[in-house]
């Protein structure tokens, strides 16, 4: 018989060695981890719901990979180091296959970026998978949303929209030619946070945010929380071949502007620290892009220009919002 | 409008002061504490959820304080002080009474003991919480549930089986007597983390765990742990007024070993730690009861006493299961 205790035993205890740092992991009343002296800890939390953020056609798999990658993209935002998991799975039956391709994808990515799962709780009831993750930086080294100033750059960490798209692929909203299609779909279902590149980040960013609801609403996070304004160069928003061969460029220009889930980084950094990011940056596949300017506090906050010209905007939607909205929106977030 | 994000500003942002150890609390990608030099870091996770642990007559402040109580006796049960947590809500609708009602059961215990909101997520879906919550415990003094040793005592912290008999009156399946109902219902809806007793066990305790899923199922958790047996005293069981009042010795003693929902601690001591125990908690009201003793392992596990005599116990249930369960079980778990 398939209690609670053996069901989290059985899928989610990893073979392999915990990180050192974990003195007592699963099977006890809590977690007991040994925190680095001179550090910050740093906590994230995100959750995923059947029917809002994924629906019964997402991979187990998928699922498993994406709460993790969306809580270290969190921790990559504030330059953290991830270390240790939570996981709290709602789960409607005990389906050992779904459990096992769902452990799959989790401990893959945990492996990956050296993370060990430490504890959780497993509960019936409709799906719903809550990740509380937690990584360190050393002290007074976290970056904070409100740190940017006027003249400061922005940055993209990599192309913007691709997830946005692959949902309307997955949805029959677009259709896309085949190998487009399968890179997107894999940007939607296996995102990878940006977790060295925010690491380096540290001392050279002035604020940085983690693009889970569109460069829009995540930009505008960055700017109420500086109370600063921005200006964006649209020829500047790097878009993928995958984006460019679907879409027209109006089309593709406002899937980058407001389509969530790519978990690409938006950051700030001053005059001074731009050669440094770019020496920094110069070995990487995806480079990051600078994408505009930090200016004083207006109204609207972001002023959009296409070669020098203004260009307006049509957003999606001002970033998801889960409760304004009543339809079903599968994986956005 | 209500977005997700003032939803979480207005409600859960605590007009209180933070603990002084909190360097970014909500509004960033994700929070910031500062670790205590030369201690470890204790996390633990619950959930509870709308059909399972709870129903829709559960008041909101009542599932609002339970969520944070019962996340609270793990870090006791561990020996940790609490500080930092976050809150996952899901929620089928934006609806500011019972958020009102919600955020002020979490903030009243959160704030009594002491333990700052930090951070979490708000999500449209079924009705779950879940609640990871950090706690800290000088280096290596974690109370694990594996330390027990045949010989050492056994003791809980207080009256046991109010919060299951407390369920049945509301389940219109026992009927109690007015006050009595009145103090049950409040032991279920409102139960008090053992928090300073958790901390004054570190270094008296050999384990510990809370009973959160009845005595026989978490005393079972501590003897596998530690490969030991124990011999239960059952007329030492603690019982309150109100279960003495209301069922019968053999239901009492039933009540008291099967029902969960205490949120009491169970631990065991080593004869030699047995005189500081007594004098550390001779000025408590609920003074700890000694039940019993670890053995060497046996089969079954655990042997019951009444004056002397073998005691044949019939449970209600091997401690609640989540996945064993076909019903509703509402406020068990």
């Amino acid at each position: 018989m398939l209690n609670e205790f053996s069901l989290i035993q059985r899928y989610f205890a990893n073979e392999k060695a915990q990180r050192a740092d974990v003195k007592f992991g699963i099977g006890d009343d809590g977690a007991v981890t040994r925190p680095l002296p001179g550090h910050d800890l740093v906590t994230v939390t995100d959750t995923m719901v059947e029917g809002v953020h994924f629906d019964h056609s997402t991979p187990a798999r998928a699922i498993g990979h994406k709460i993790i990658a969306v809580n270290l993209s969190d921790l990559a935002a504030m330059g953290a180091e991830p270390c240790w998991v939570s996981l709290a799975l709602t789960l409607p039956e005990s389906n050992p296959e779904w459990l096992q391709e769902f452990a799959a994808g989790l401990h893959e990515i945990c492996d990956y970026y050296n993370c060990s799962l430490i504890g959780g709780d497993t509960t019936r009831g409709p799906l719903t998978v809550t990740v509380t993750a937690h990584g360190q930086v050393p002290e007074g080294e976290a970056i904070p949303r409100s740190g940017a100033k006027p003249g400061d750059w922005i940055y993209v960490s990599g192309p913007l929209g691709d997830a946005g798209l692959a949902l309307d692929i997955t949805q029959q909203k677009i259709s896309a030619r085949g190998p487009y299609a399968q890179h997107l779909i894999e940007r939607l279902h296996y995102p990878g946070p940006r977790v060295a590149l925010g690491q380096s980040l540290r001392s050279i960013a002035s604020s940085c945010i983690d693009i889970s609801d569109g460069l829009v609403a995540d930009l505008q996070h960055i700017l109420e929380a500086s109370k600063a304004g921005a200006d964006i160069i649209m020829e500047e928003l790097p878009l993928s071949l995958a984006m460019t061969e679907t879409l027209t460029q109006a089309e593709a220009y406002k899937k980058a502007l407001s389509a969530g889930d790519d978990y690409e980084l938006c950051f700030t950094v001053d005059e001074h620290n731009r050669g440094r990011l770019e020496t920094l940056t110069a070995h990487l596949k995806d480079k990051p892009a600078c994408i505009g300017r930090v200016t004083q506090n207006k109204q609207p906050l972001i002023h959009f220009k296409l070669h020098g010209e203004p260009y307006e905007v049509q957003l999606e939607q001002a970033g998801y919002n889960h409760f304004m909205s009543s339809g079903s929106d599968q994986g956005n977030r």
